[in-house]
């Protein structure tokens, strides 16, 4: 959607995955649209659903229900969340009214409350758009996942680009004007000008359907389900931004709502409902953002999370170039490596990167070898492809494991 | 060398990786250079060496000798290959040499015998100087170490660039004008005009030094050593493209000369002369070349050396998007892998894509849950970092686990 509202992407009609027609063509899936599901009845196998044009009231029955009713945007509980101007950004229509608001309103000033991933991309979208960004965060850095160090080239990067970082800050009010339209954001730091507010706070599973059914919820509220999408109930079945999952890395139960692992939950409660496949085993907390010309991402267990899941971190820094200086159009990147002592496994990595360097590249690298459990012995002798328009001799994760198996003998 | 050579590098000065002062000042290391090893007395564990500017021979003495002599371009025998605009390549100076030839004599039409990496990467150096070329190669396809499919995408690429493919024909000689300059190279299928003449037909491992010691050799002829570079002879040791090395899917010896290999032997080397350090596990066969616009690579095994290695091999083909078409610039790849039916092992992979779909990303993905034993069941549920601008929420190498685990279950 951020891309929607730059510009990237010409028309939000190509962000719809598959039109109903397309479902019904192709899968043969019947989707009901302007339909709410009210209730579910286990005993029955039914759920009672109301048309919403007509206000008419059906009961459809089920061999299996696969609840996917996903994430809502937080709003804060503060004043003037309601004026005009003041957004969230989690379903299509969000992003189609708040670039119909940009269009009409001409804001020359945004406030954006959150600088996660939906924060930071939507920061780089007001910019593209001339659009003048105060980026206001409760945690005392942009991008509160990452190691403080790398967040610090973010901030930098956008520092450059003009925009205000307003940290460990919270927002206590929102005012307007005398019309009801956005003016000023307001924190115990002072008061910002805006003419438009992204709230980017966050998101929390939406659950409603499926506790009135009685099924049972686990980590931060979401749906418990197994490595098989199955819920508490007998046929009942959840997957996406609604569902708990497993973390891989310390096999706790966690709530990570990402498309990527949506996308995963979904085949796997397939997979589930009509005969034995594989189970999903859970994530390990990657994630990648794009923010302005920088690579911003995350793999596995950060130093601090390693050491609450009973390892003994040991961490390097590193900066590397993605190709040697004699082949143009490389990159440089930052990259924090987390392995545990006693055994060399290595249990994390951040990167930060400019897009040049292909940082994603190393991620996923490392997300790899991470959650196959690889050691920093196997990192030094992965045998990755090499040729100099793609990388060094020697690539960043094997430089990583060099580095990091000198670190070990320490 | 070939980016030197198409000047996409300016300076070849800046494709030495060290000099013999930065070797001391960093290092320590006195580095003999206008010295040639003449002989290896493992009883007496000295050297004898050559000043070749005065004919001056010594003896140097040695706790532990390294070997790391190379390979050599091989010529064919046939007539012809000591004419003027007739080149292998090499080491620098040959690049050099060449690169002088072309500013000197301004060759319209190269011929170059052998299409390989070596053969593609000068094809599109010669390209890029506007020579047009004509590439001869005794296989049947272009890329002999790819599979026919993705090698006839790279030759439709060739072919759109005006390049004249000749394959499955050896050269069996090559003509000259009175002044001894090329013009013709010959084969049992017809006559080529050259003006110049590059022979990429491979390489033999440069093993005189280590055979005049009685250093045992192994695969291809080149020096056998094991995970710790230890040769036959005890104290000497050999690393780089002179060494055989594992395959660490078969267990077999091989001689793949590369230079990320040399690195990874190079560091083996220093850490079992040194001190007990990981042994290099070996090699899976990644490679990667650019060719145009196009990343051609693999990983692992094919589906040919499945079969030979006693694999049941199960082989899925796909195409994708690197990006959802919502996203710009994304790129299209093809992807060929194989898997073993019994276990799911992924056993290799191929792929073909253009620059912009960064095949090179999923080809190191691919490499390293290859090489970690991963099965097509865990590709299915890797954690890859998704955002639009890097990949579709679900990537290709999850894709094609879902490929193959569909293709396993008939």
């Amino acid at each position: 959607m951020p891309y929607y509202i730059s510009g990237v992407t010409a028309e939000h009609t190509s962000l719809v995955a598959r039109t109903p027609e397309e479902f019904k063509s192709q899968n043969d899936v019947d989707m009901l649209t302007g339909y709410r599901a009210l209730e579910v009845d286990p005993e029955r196998h039914t759920v009672k659903i109301r048309r919403l044009a007509t206000g008419q009231e059906s009961a459809s029955s089920y061999s299996k229900l696969l609840i996917t009713t996903g994430a809502d945007a937080i709003v804060p509980p503060v004043e003037g969340t309601g004026l005009t101007g003041v957004f969230t950004l989690r379903k299509l229509a969000d992003s189609v009214r708040l670039k119909d608001y940009i269009v009409d309103a001409s804001p020359s000033r945004a406030v954006i409350v959150g600088a996660g991933p939906i924060g930071l991309e939507m920061c780089e979208a007001f910019l593209a758009l001339g659009i003048g960004v105060t980026l206001i965060e409760a945690a005392p850095q942009v991008m509160p996942l990452i190691e403080p160090g790398l967040a610090s080239m973010v901030q930098g990067r956008l520092a450059e680009e003009g925009v205000e970082c307003v940290l460990g800050q919270v927002v206590t009010g929102i005012a307007g004007d005398a019309k009801g339209t956005v003016r000023e954001v307001e924190t115990a730091g002072g008061r910002f000008a805006a003419d438009i507010v992204l709230m980017a706070i966050g998101v929390r599973p939406a659950t409603g359907l499926a506790e009135g059914a009685g099924v049972e919820l686990g980590a931060r509220g979401a749906i418990r389900v197994d490595g098989g999408m199955r819920t508490s109930i007998e046929d009942i079945y959840a997957a996406g931004d609604c569902a708990t999952t497993t973390h891989a890395m310390t096999g706790r139960e966690v709530w990570l709502p990402l498309g990527s692992t949506s996308r995963k939950q979904g085949r796997a409660a397939a997979d589930s409902m009509y005969g034995p496949g594989a189970e999903f085993g859970g994530v390990q907390g990657t994630a990648v953002v794009k923010c302005l010309d920088l690579t911003v991402g995350r793999t596995g267990l950060s130093e601090k999370e390693s050491a609450d899941a009973g390892h003994e971190p040991v961490t390097i820094e590193m900066e590397a170039e993605s190709l040697l200086d004699y082949y143009p159009d490389g990159g440089t990147m930052s990259l924090v490596m987390v392995a545990d002592r006693p055994t060399g496994r290595v249990l994390g990595a951040q990167l930060v990167g400019r897009i040049s360097s292909v940082a994603e590249k190393r991620l996923d690298i490392l997300a790899v070898a991470i959650g196959a459990g690889l050691t920093a012995d196997d990192l030094q002798y992965l045998d990755l492809a090499y040729a100099p328009p793609y990388s060094a001799a020697v690539d960043v994760p094997i430089i990583a494991g060099n580095l990091m198996v000198g670190r070990l003998k320490r």
